[in-house]
């Protein structure tokens, strides 16, 4: 614990020389950041790896850890971009490192193309760092902190993995290896489909992450090539998944991924969207079939899982597309995986506790039991999920009014909020969306989703909770 | 109960002759219609309160026939509009009376300016037995069938009410009587304030109601006039307000409508959204603090509880205004009034479960209870209420969707979809905003936009019941 908070302090003592190489111009910058950035990160997973194992630590002090070190991040990652010659102002910096760390995607910088080097894969692995720092949170840290429903996954955890794998250090580690070899592979077929091996490297971590960082303004779009998205589009779907069920298949469970009710309800999702989509493209805008599979696809996927890249302006897909993907922004992928919106396990109890609802309306004297997986919901899960979602909402319906305050006009403040809470990218419409881009926004409002990215990221409750009147008393 | 049914019956024969009446322009029709009207919604009511006496009907017929009795209605309702010489098609007369029924106010006419003053008074009458018409059943049958919720004025009623009054046929008397007064009241009012008797009468059951019809195509806002527009405002109030607490301080508890919970939750959030719309108005849009204090106690007033006036079009109000109207539009007024939306009582169910889940967060292990009104609240309302908000989203979210894919741009879409499912009136943008009108959406549209004002107007699960897999078997 101490330890991690060390590393954490070294790390960012070593961003201040890298920031200086930088400002001189110096190319050897990268390399300290890189480092830095690193080593702040092991810091942290150190620390949050071992507040499972000591219990020293109270909750009280688990929550305000948490929050502060996905505040202290971002606020140190901005400094190579701030102190970069693409003359970022420091909001500007804090906006890219906040969207980098909690895997949104949504970029204030125009003109990627011919951004430095540095800076590219910067952005890359800060998205890359925060997907595997959310898994591991959300595998440790969330479940025993009994966040928004997910001590539905210590239960899952305890019973499975456990007792074959006991320390909790392991199993992060175990993930963060399945991580990196995902990187490498889409990497690697990246490259054979064409990309440079930079553009590979920096689209294959920012893909698994289902982060959304391209090293184009034009995004993936600017391959114009098919194989290039298929791949992506199958390592969105990889990065989505629960990263504890290839753990299971590793270890000789090849079915635990298709026995798992969250992934076949994921897959529903997702299918039936596509499928919609297809349907409505080659009906109502007459798209050959061909067309509206590649482009459906990978876009719809993009978005669902929060990934955000775009190889198509798909706002401008007609009357549907933009309520429709608007929808989509909010479901997200699995627990357990580097995606963020509400996920689809609380859809999957918000859907069972309704009908149990409705059971109970026709037999007011029956008994009737929510069922997630084969197993019954305990009622604070169930409380848990739907409290969840109410603030949810309504925490999206201030950020949105809060963005009109500041000037937006309505599609991108509803959508701008909903992108920044989801943690998915671009919004809708002619400024933020996927053509568009985050810079022209008044700093007030960057400063505002950089705040809903952290709500939407660390699952609402942990910091709301620091802003509670009882929290700091006693 | 057989009577009610019988009268019903009675009631859709009388609009035939009615109907045959006005297709020969023999202004006598609306003497028939207004009678068919309201014999059938005597019936009605009569066949509702019978249902709270006799235990004879399963629970299973409630649902059915509460439904189908509120498809009816709009469905004969419709035929004065649909034979009158307005040139409405069946589908935009039905939209009409739905809209009239169901208290929404969107309206498909243009030219009501011009319109017979048959088919005005038609519509104004529409609202106003809509409106008692929802009182009696939210404070009868709905915390029977304990729908979303309302199952918490169930013991409320019992406990406050009903020893003094015990049987719930003379509770519906008094509710009516007052309905009646209050109503007469306004119209006195808008009279002495400049209106003509018939824009008096008709403006007043459309208040009261808080539905939102109009005699004119520019709504209240033709009169210009301040007066009358306070005096909409306060009956507008008055009609959100929990009828149950009148019936109680005519009974000799004056304080009873300040010392209940719900009623000062309505006015914190009416307060605090007119006061954050006037610092705005005046701040950012250089408004004088009349101009702002005027129209915006009236607009928000308007919005919020679901009324649909409008004496601008608010929804050119700057940037701010779209998505705070937007969320507005959501909250409605109190349970047993004639408002609708999520409705306040749900609010601070929400928000009482969503504090003590914070709490729970910190002390895993300590035992917290969220209260309503000074009372705890049983898990079945929490769990009830969190059901119906779940389900009012997701309701909302295909709606918009299914308003996209019938060709509807974002906003109208979206604003669409929340002012029919919430029961408001207008939407928000150029095309059914508060300048604008239904007429030109598509037929489809139209079809979906009445489906989520009945939606909306019978708490969702009173006919999402009748749409479950289970329902109709066994």
């Amino acid at each position: 614990m101490v330890n991690g908070i060390l590393l954490m302090t070294l790390a960012a003592a070593m961003a201040l020389p890298a920031a200086v190489d930088l400002a001189v111009g110096n190319p050897d910058w990268r390399v300290f950041a890189a480092a830095s950035g690193l080593t702040f990160f092991t810091g942290a997973m150190l620390a949050l790896t071992n507040w499972v194992k000591s219990r020293n630590f109270s909750i009280r002090q688990a929550f305000v850890m948490t929050t502060s070190t996905w505040c202290l991040l971002p606020a140190f990652a901005a400094l190579p971009m701030a102190f970069s010659d693409l003359n970022l102002s420091y909001t500007d910096a804090f906006f890219e490192a906040m969207s980098g760390i909690s895997t949104t995607g949504s970029t204030v910088i125009v003109g990627l193309d011919f951004a430095p080097p540095g800076i590219l894969i910067w952005r890359s692995l800060l998205q890359w760092l925060g997907g595997i720092g959310i898994i591991v949170m959300a595998v440790s840290v969330l479940p025993m902190l009994q966040v928004g429903g997910m001590q539905l996954f210590r239960m899952e955890f305890a019973e499975r993995v456990e007792k074959a794998l006991p320390r909790a250090a392991q199993i992060g580690a175990w993930i963060t290896i399945i991580y990196l070899l995902l990187t490498l592979i889409c990497a690697v077929l990246y490259w054979t489909a064409g990309m440079t091996g930079f553009d590979a490297i920096n689209h294959a971590m920012t893909t698994v992450a289902t982060g959304g960082f391209s090293t184009y303004d034009s995004s993936v779009g600017l391959f114009g090539s098919a194989s290039i998205e298929w791949i992506s589009t199958v390592f969105m779907i990889l990065g989505s998944l629960p990263f504890l069920l290839y753990l299971q298949v590793l270890r000789g469970s090849p079915n635990a991924l298709f026995n798992d009710s969250q992934v076949r309800w994921f897959f529903g999702f997702l299918g039936s969207a596509t499928i919609i989509m297809i349907v409505y493209l080659v009906m109502e805008r007459d798209w050959t079939i061909t067309d509206a599979i590649r482009f459906t696809s990978f876009n719809v996927t993009s978005v669902m899982t929060g990934t955000g890249y775009a190889t198509q302006d798909f706002s401008a897909w007609g009357a549907f597309a933009a309520p429709m993907f608007f929808v989509l922004m909010f479901i997200g992928g699995c627990a357990g995986s580097t995606t963020c919106g509400i996920k689809v396990f609380r859809f999957q109890v918000l859907y069972a506790s309704a009908r149990v609802q409705m059971k109970r309306l026709l037999s007011p004297n029956g008994v009737f039991i929510a069922y997630y997986n084969r197993k019954p919901i305990p009622d604070s899960v169930e409380t848990s999920v739907m409290n969840f979602f109410f603030l949810f909402v309504a925490i999206y319906a201030l950020l949105a009014c809060g963005l009109g305050l500041m000037g937006l006009d309505f599609i991108t403040a509803t959508s701008g909020a909903a992108t920044a809470i989801a943690n998915v990218g671009p919004g809708l419409g002619e400024v933020i969306g996927p053509a568009g881009n985050f810079s022209s926004l008044p700093d007030g409002a960057k400063w505002l989703l950089s705040f809903g990215m952290l709500l939407g990221r660390l699952e609402l409750f942990t910091v709301l909770i620091l802003l509670a009147p009882g929290f700091w008393r006693g």
